[in-house]
């Protein structure tokens, strides 16, 4: 009989979340451990792997599990490994065999991929993705990630780190300069932290009366201007019209590329609903290409976003099928 | 044994180029027929049908034919059909079932793609992107067209449409008016007629002497800039500055999206060599995620400029292997 579950994880720079999943997107049982209270990767992958034994063990058996997804920064899908990863305290080493040396650790097969991608297939497997076999996945956090489905597959390119759609640069002139080093990317702008910029820099070059007057401006987060938004504030849904304005401009050039059936948007500036999605989808028609004009669905994720994370890890385990 | 040959054929608006093809790549013989010469699709094929018996016929066995590999405008591959292609006189119609009806009349199995992703198929197959598995192919002629490889396959996507990377929007405001319908595509600038327009553009907002000021103005074609820019002239230079300037810039873009190993260059622009590639790539560089800085090969095809569509159209019948 095929094993029933797979274990997902998703390692952040604090903690690392974890989750037993059945076959449905259940989270049976999740628990969570610290990732940076430690430099050595080896000991990391010790207590990840006692913690994974530990939450499953107590209810159910490790021998019904068929493997372990891992979304990461910075991981390397083909050779199972996470590079130089700044922000995690023990990954500062050029290529830690990250799935290898956990394998043998817990004796099961990893596999591990980032975060935008795992989310990607958690909609895929789970969520409002399913049966879709062409979808662009769009993360919308405090950066601007994505996962490029093709065909079905992943679309992981040459040296595994395709479909860093965030950085397509959208302004050529005096762009903001962006994490990445370089300037105008859309991760400048439509990001939860774009948001804030485009927050103060409208408030600082019009004169319009706004209820975001009243927060000090270097403390304007997305949030304030989303609940200002809801509040009528007039320049509150001006920095939502230009925030949706760019997100579908880069959205049309997505589409000429992979010609996908949807796509997703993910993470928290989903939350603004309408005030984000009327504008983006104005936008896409307005600027793709005339052959796609209202052909492409746009949708927001239906996971849980508590659990989003863990299910688009556990998703990357299902492949383990034939090896587990 | 497997059958040794394949025919590609190469639809274009006034001929068809019909060639028998070994696996090295050799076009063993050729011949063209008129393809404007009928608004009824099944004479057409019916004709095509006889040059291709005709042609084999005279020194090889269409017994050794394993199958016919076609590029033709508005291509659906998934289909096997021609679709609303208003450049072909019998090709109006919404829907032409071309695959079908001529595997029916002449008796080998016939697959059907889009000229750009032919030719694709035919670097990969042949020439300058053998062995590899993810790559970008431009063509830049009348129009800017592409083909893109993910994982040794097309990328076709959810209509058979993906890879129209002509009409990525490259100019945000005040771009200029693109065949297809909207304004700013990369199209507009990139391709022959693109550089033509670009040409006559500067010599009316510059005072900068020219040689091509020698020319009537809307008579200039990207062959009279190429011309001028080998004598020396700086206007010329100027323009194929800021057309490798503009591809550069959108290479970058293509880049995050598949993160190719190369992008390959093909089409009458790329006769004009180092006056476009030097610009191409150092723009490249310059606009790309400083993670793929200086990693991306930008390549020149290798095929014979009057060979290529044939053997492009060619490389999609070897897929018919099993089959044929």
């Amino acid at each position: 009989m095929e094993k029933p579950y797979v274990v997902g994880i998703d390692i952040g720079g604090q903690t690392a979340k974890i989750g037993l999943v059945d076959a449905r997107g259940n989270v049976l049982v999740q628990t969570a451990i610290k990732s940076n209270d430690t430099d050595d990767y080896k000991k990391f992958i010790k207590n990840l792997s006692d913690a994974v034994t530990a939450l499953v063990s107590k209810s159910y058996s490790m021998k019904d599990v068929r493997g372990i997804g891992i979304g990461a920064p910075n991981a390397n899908y083909y050779k199972g490994t996470i590079e130089g990863a700044v922000n995690l305290t023990w990954g500062g080493q050029q290529e830690i065999p990250f799935s290898e040396y956990m394998s043998k650790t817990i004796g099961l097969p990893v596999k591990l991929t980032n975060d935008a991608n795992a989310a990607a297939l958690g909609e895929m497997t789970y969520g409002v993705a399913r049966g879709m076999k062409d979808f662009i996945m769009i993360t919308l956090g405090t950066g601007v990630g994505s996962g490029i489905i093709v065909n079905g597959n992943l679309l992981y390119g040459h040296d595994s780190n395709a479909g860093e759609l965030g950085h397509v640069t959208m302004v050529r002139q005096n762009g903001r300069l962006c994490g990445c080093g370089k300037a105008g990317c859309l991760e400048a702008y439509c990001s939860a932290t774009g948001v804030a910029r485009t927050a103060r820099e409208m408030l600082e070059t019009t004169e319009k009366k706004s209820i975001l007057r009243n927060i000090p401006a270097e403390t304007i987060t997305s949030k304030d201007v989303f609940e200002a938004a809801v509040e009528g504030d007039a320049l509150a849904k001006d920095i939502f019209e230009f925030t949706g304005n760019m997100l579908g401009a880069a959205l049309a050039d997505f589409v000429v590329f992979s010609s996908p059936e949807a796509i997703v948007l993910f993470g928290g500036l989903t939350r603004s609903g309408d005030l984000l999605m009327k504008p983006v989808v104005e936008s896409l028609n307005r600027n793709v290409m005339p052959r796609w004009k209202n052909k492409i669905k746009v949708l927001f994720s239906q996971l849980k976003e508590s659990d989003a994370a863990i299910l688009g890890a556990s998703a990357l385990a299902w492949e383990l099928g034939s090896e587990g």
